[in-house]
């Protein structure tokens, strides 16, 4: 008689994409400077050391997910038609972060996670279409169960947001595991309410001390260490 | 002692982009099937024909400049949370858009233009950025003096635009020739003030008299019909 183990140690599993999945500070700085190249090669009439500096301050000012920000880049340079510089950055931009790339093991370690019996989930803040379309071009899209993603959710990553999953899944907070790579938002909002964590020390907040049950380097040691809470 | 050719016959040609430069309805199209077939892949509640039928007129409620068609095709289809397929459609739309190429013999025949010793100039109605970004993705953007979008001279194509052209470029109408697949607004309001015309029929608008002073199928034939005129 075969033995009914399903169920034993399954686990929700949730994972915030930027900086989790795929090494989203990396593509963001090299969509930046592939888009200040672009307007180079179009022949604007400035250095990149210039146009990096300026760049900089506007997206200081206004916000990564300012859409304008190569229109203002022009308008500080005072550049009479402006069209051509901005549709070439904007393009480039757009090709870099089109192209984006999961981290190396993180398929694999998806897959092991699946064949472990877990079920996936992604857990994110963010606009609902931009998080998707990161999910898609990353091919990992059909991995996850369901996608919470705040502006769906009404509420930002904390303990409200996580609630609302345990709601959403029917689950209690002892068998989920929140995944990622913001003490903030990831780890101490989830284990606030009883989540299992991993944090992954990786992209911009990498630095810091981590309160997380389980804290990898690669994404590659999930399997193990969610085996091991 | 070289004889002192250069002036002599020399024009200032205007080329339209949509359905002159590339075959700008057929992407459209193959855009839209590879957006709804997006929204299949991932498992969206309803069928080919259904989609394109609803989405067909949406666009023709909204024109196709519109920025919303896959979030109300969601909303016809009443999806509960639209924002993978949103996305999904989103991303095959813009990644065949990307991918647009020029007809072939493009190329060749504004470089032999060049290499005859006209002047080449971009003149089209839209939007600057997006105008822009098609010479960009079709790398032809560096053949071109000068592009004259409508949105920057602040008037659609017909006899106010053309003049505007000629005032900037400081030129007689009789030495200039405007290249368009569009009798209404390509060839006639252009023709009305003086300019020569070529017509490529091209497109949607292939069907229909023209009236232009020259009517090629091939914008492969331009530089020998540029030079009949």
């Amino acid at each position: 008689m075969a033995k009914k183990i399903s169920g034993i140690g399954q686990k929700n599993i949730l994972l915030d994409i930027d900086d989790t999945l795929f090494p989203s500070t990396e593509f963001s700085s090299l969509a930046r400077k592939n888009a200040l190249n672009a307007m180079i090669s179009l022949g604007i009439d400035s250095d990149y050391t210039t146009l990096h500096s300026k760049l900089g301050s506007i997206i200081s000012r206004h916000g990564s997910n300012y859409q304008n920000h190569f229109g203002d880049l022009c308008k500080e340079l005072r550049i009479r038609r402006p069209g051509r510089y901005v549709a070439a950055a904007v393009a480039a931009y757009h090709d870099t972060k089109t192209a984006i790339q999961p981290f190396p093991k993180a398929p694999l370690a998806l897959m092991r996670l699946k064949q472990d019996g877990h079920r996936l989930y992604v857990a994110t803040n963010g606009d609902s279409i931009k998080q998707w379309d990161k999910l898609i071009r990353l091919r990992l899209a059909l991995f996850f169960d369901d996608v919470f993603v705040s502006e769906e959710l009404g509420v930002q990553k904390g303990e409200g947001f996580y609630r609302k999953i345990l709601k959403a899944l029917g689950a209690e907070a002892e068998g989920c595991i929140m995944v990622g790579d913001r003490e903030d938002v990831d780890i101490i909002p989830a284990k606030a309410i009883g989540m299992k964590t991993v944090r992954l020390l990786s992209g911009k907040y990498a630095k810091g001390t981590s309160s997380a049950d389980q804290t990898i380097k690669d994404i590659g040691d999930l399997p193990t260490a969610v085996r091991r809470l």
